[in-house]
């Protein structure tokens, strides 16, 4: 048996999300749909982070066992054919035989896209959130060091969430402004379930003017989901890197 | 009785094209489903250019007709809550009760953009030519110097063109790298069918290395479709302007 580290690439916008569900398109479904076909074998894969519905992933890190004796070169070119035009294949190696996408996962980095102004790009209307006003950036940056570091972000989970403890640290979370688009990058060494979306929907209550930058300390503080602010759209989100 | 001028993007990727169609999803269709459900009249509109299926447009100019007393604001804003989410309305005005959309029309300017390389984004897949190897793009720059200023483009015409005469002046031919990105842009007063995809189709020959660049010009002077290269796929193609 031998143990496989799979990274891919993925447009969320017509999966039921990562995980395989009965009836609905799933990327996971997918893979080992293709998997099977290759191998004969039912492979169960493991990622790193199960995405939501709509969400997309640059770099998704996927581990899995199989018996195959094809070479890592031959496997990978053997996936990248038979997978559907939106999920990609960027590299295949074989990994130590106790590799978990998940447990061995040691930092992870999302990107959140949103565009503002009263007119949107048909373009993109599956990548970034639409938003109908200006945010201010400058007083979000602000708000957002109150989350940085070690802290319970209980405030910032959905329910949904099976993870014992709700303590995270986050290493980075920047927020910049390339014309009407605001680029939100978050690297933490886990994620809560919506915990990306959640943080997002509660610093753009502050870049709206709704709530002061302080607000955030408070909402981290309360451990209390319903003292943050709304989840933000699946569409924006996007996991960009798995460091192992 | 008004006539409108209506500015439109839309992603083609879900279209059968500009024009209505029988059991077929077209922007048409869907544009005119809008404004019999806003005036209540049957209204036939006109796009300055049929775009194909999976052609897109950042700037498709469309003319029409209507009895409706709506000020130009309410009717556009009408037109956006009702339009589907991959066309947007850019701009309404009033025209010229002559005013008509590919009558009246002086220059359009399309854009086509390829993606080099092995391998490719899947948010891209929509929006560009997938192309396996590299291209020499300098080369490409100078084998299109031979199709600017006025010729008969009856070489780069697919079959199904109406228009009499083949005779066309492009004002502006340029093939820029981006990275591995090749955007071409093209600028005439006007375009026969497939004459776009045609063109870069035909300088994709030359970027390969499997025509010299003095073909090009071979090309144009036979008249003759068959003498040209292959039509490139729909989905890098997109309607970037029309002058008036």
């Amino acid at each position: 048996m031998r143990t496989f580290k799979l990274t891919l690439s993925y447009d969320g916008t017509n999966y039921a999300g990562w995980q395989s569900q009965v009836d609905q398109p799933t990327v996971q479904g997918a893979l080992e749909a293709v998997l099977l076909r290759i191998t004969g074998e039912s492979i169960r894969t493991t990622a790193s982070g199960r995405t939501d519905a709509g969400v997309h992933a640059l770099a998704q890190v996927v581990s899995f066992q199989s018996e195959t004796h094809l070479s890592e070169e031959v496997l990978l070119r053997a996936i990248r054919a038979y997978l559907p035009a939106d999920v990609a294949a960027a590299s295949l190696e074989t990994a130590a035989d106790d590799f978990h996408a998940i447990r061995s996962a040691v930092r992870k980095r999302y990107r959140y896209l949103l565009a503002e102004g009263p007119e949107h790009s048909v373009f993109s209307r599956h990548y970034e959130w639409a938003y109908p006003t200006t945010l201010d950036v400058s007083v979000i940056a602000v708000a957002a060091t109150a989350l940085v570091g070690e802290h319970d972000f209980a405030s910032f989970a959905s329910s949904g969430s099976e993870r014992k403890s709700t303590v995270r640290t986050i290493y980075d979370l920047s927020v910049v402004r390339d014309g009407e688009q605001v680029r939100f990058e978050v690297e933490a060494n886990g994620f809560l379930y919506n915990m990306v979306r959640n943080i997002v929907g509660t610093l753009v209550e502050v870049g709206r003017g709704a709530q002061r930058p302080e607000w955030v300390a408070e909402v981290l503080s309360k451990q209390d989901r319903r003292a943050a602010g709304p989840t933000a759209p699946p569409q924006g989100l996007c996991l960009v890197r798995v460091d192992y």
